[in-house]
């Protein structure tokens, strides 16, 4: 907890030192009458005019290209949750010069003062000309899931939600490495997800999309199963319980299986992490026993991704027997941050001019960021965000994903 | 021709050499562990909670106080038209590093792809919550009195529209000058404006507002008066003639009164330049001719401002007896450039953290640009835009008229 105050004071401080984090430069000298009517009138007539002809030249003559609108509503900010779009502004511009700083990609916070998802839709399609690229973010479950898809069907440029696909991609690169540390197949883990939102969800997805097939994802009810119904289900765990969990096929109507019902996991945490050989926590602090690693397979890796307080703490997930222990924390080994992918993400899709960021792409940044270490140990199963080798690398395979 | 040429290739080759105009830059470091820790996750935590506490706090902890959204839809960009908003992109980030290399205000453009009223106010409504101010660019009228007039009442920031107000301002400031060098009193003025859009009405609402009794306004019909009724008038129009050009006070109904009527100028631009002291041209070019301008009262004034050729070349108007002569020109003396007043006037409404920009505001930015000229010439009735004295004294006009 003193940690913590401490960050408070000293980034209050920050943030009103320099008043916020962003600034708009010029890329253009504007220091003679020649130059104001080269970049403004007359001389930007000509720009002008040969986009009106083909737009496609905005690339060329713009910034479009390599600008990215960092979208929120400020309903799932960080551990914050509803503050609002206004309270969701420094973490919209922290992510701004995040996108600069690691990927060299121009990022811009649009915070939208809505929490209705037409009018999120309806905003986004609206401002869309002036950029290059979305990059949805704390958009609160299941709401960010429709936005996501419906603007990714709507626009011509790239939409990622960072929350899910950022989050999936770093924990796939991870278990990649982890899978090389322990001596299993990546397809064979038994893996157990703990959380349901953005996040659980879209790392469930990927890892299907992978080829692993037990997988167990729980929300604060508990296990996630085809045939639960209460007011926490929605059509997205209903989706992802329909492929996990013994993968129950049951259509509406159908008579149940009495055997395949038992296959379903219907428990808790405890009961669901039993004999596994992965924990993924993407929910809240202290959630995981030290009994519960022990219950799991032999050599458990445990991802406690909850921030700032991890689901276990990895000192004691590896005293418990963890044979590799990430979490979110930067004072750990294995840190497993975002901004390992997003930055890089976008840089190779805006170079690729790709018009979307799909599962491919995703999967290919997960692979070049794992391959980006070379020699994986249990401390080291992904690089350190400072380290900049990866970047080009995760940046090159999306690029090459897209063309 | 040739010079303009010249402008199209160099201008093309600027803008794709840079690949647009504006960058992202961060306002802090993020080399080490502890300053992402402190710009970001978790010490980013701490200026939310201050914002979800206090909304205001916004100006303290993030850019929002600092930055402008530079909006338009693309629907009447300079001489171009309605070229749509990907190509108004190249305007609107020259204005953004106008506003930046000016007035040291960040601006973004924002480009709205719908030409409806209704659906440019609540996408602006909804992007707000990022930004200090709001300017209205380029937005066909009359639809753009409407927008500004709307906005300026849902928001609790400043909504500036600057082809009025900005335009507004720089000529009333001209105006005062020129009062000066042909000793004639501002408010006697005998004032012709040609050209109803925002400009126009912008201009004429303004020098009303300063006690100027004699205008008329036309648009490509011919002189705006209260009974004219044809498919051009609209009800910008129509409230503008009820205040000028005899100022008829009839009401809808009403019988008119022959000899009221009688002094009502209701011809095109050649009556309506007899006897005048004052043409302020916000139209096309070569619409004023010099046997116009000699037709005027003595020591007339031309401000020709149509771009990029003038209603009337300043030498012409000069060798046809005109005592002042201005334009948009930035190779003739007396440019009326907005860069005079927009960076400056929102730099004065920032600092003073005000909510709207009102007619004072505009006023007093507009003497302080006059009487930044120590003493006024007929070949320098405003300032060099690259002079600097006059910058923070008209910021500082609008500080105190804000406060």
């Amino acid at each position: 907890m003193a940690r913590r105050t401490d960050y408070t004071k000293e980034s209050l401080r920050l943030h009103k030192r320099h008043k916020g984090k962003i600034e708009i430069k010029s890329k253009v000298s504007l220091g003679s009458k020649k130059e104001l009517s080269l970049s403004y009138s007359p001389g930007v007539a000509a720009p002008c005019l040969e986009i009106s002809r083909d737009r496609s030249k905005a690339y060329d003559y713009t910034s479009k290209g390599n600008m990215v609108a960092v979208v929120s509503d400020g309903s799932a900010v960080l551990g914050l949750g509803k503050i609002g779009p206004q309270a969701a502004l420094p973490v919209m511009e922290g992510k701004a010069i995040l996108f600069k700083e690691f990927g060299g990609v121009d990022a811009f916070p649009i915070l939208v003062d809505s929490y209705d998802t037409e009018e999120i839709i309806s905003t986004v399609v609206r401002i869309a000309p002036g950029f290059g690229g979305i990059n949805l973010e704390d958009i609160s479950s299941p709401r960010c899931f429709e936005i996501e898809e419906r603007l990714d069907d709507l626009l011509d440029i790239p939409v990622f939600h960072d929350d899910q696909h950022g989050t999936a991609a770093v924990v796939l690169a991870g278990l990649i490495n982890s899978a090389k540390v322990v001596g299993k197949e990546l397809k064979e883990f038994k893996v157990t997800i703990n959380g349901a939102g953005a996040a659980g969800i879209a790392i469930a997805r990927i890892l299907i999309e992978c080829g692993i097939k037990d997988i167990i994802v729980l929300d604060s009810k508990g296990a996630l199963y085809y045939c639960r119904e209460d007011i926490q289900m929605n059509r997205v765990k209903k989706e992802i319980a329909r492929l996990t969990n013994a993968s129950c096929r049951l259509k509406k109507g159908q008579a149940k299986d009495p055997e395949e019902c038992a296959r379903c996991n219907k428990g808790g945490l405890a009961d669901s992490v039993l004999g596994r050989d992965v924990f993924i926590g993407v929910s809240v602090g202290k959630l995981l026993t030290q009994e519960m690693v022990r219950s799991m397979a032999k050599d458990p890796i445990i991802f406690a991704l909850a921030n700032p307080e991890p689901e276990i703490m990895p000192d004691l997930a590896i005293a418990a027997g963890a044979a590799v222990a990430a979490s979110g924390r930067s004072d750990y080994p294995n840190q497993i941050n975002n901004v390992l992918c997003f930055p890089h993400i976008f840089r190779g899709a805006l170079d690729a001019a790709a018009t979307r960021i799909n599962k491919q792409m995703v999967i290919a940044a997960a692979y070049a960021l794992a391959e980006s270490v070379k020699s994986p140990r249990a401390d080291k199963i992904i690089p350190d965000v400072f380290e900049k080798q990866y970047r080009v690398r995760v940046a090159k395979a999306v690029y090459d994903a897209a063309v």
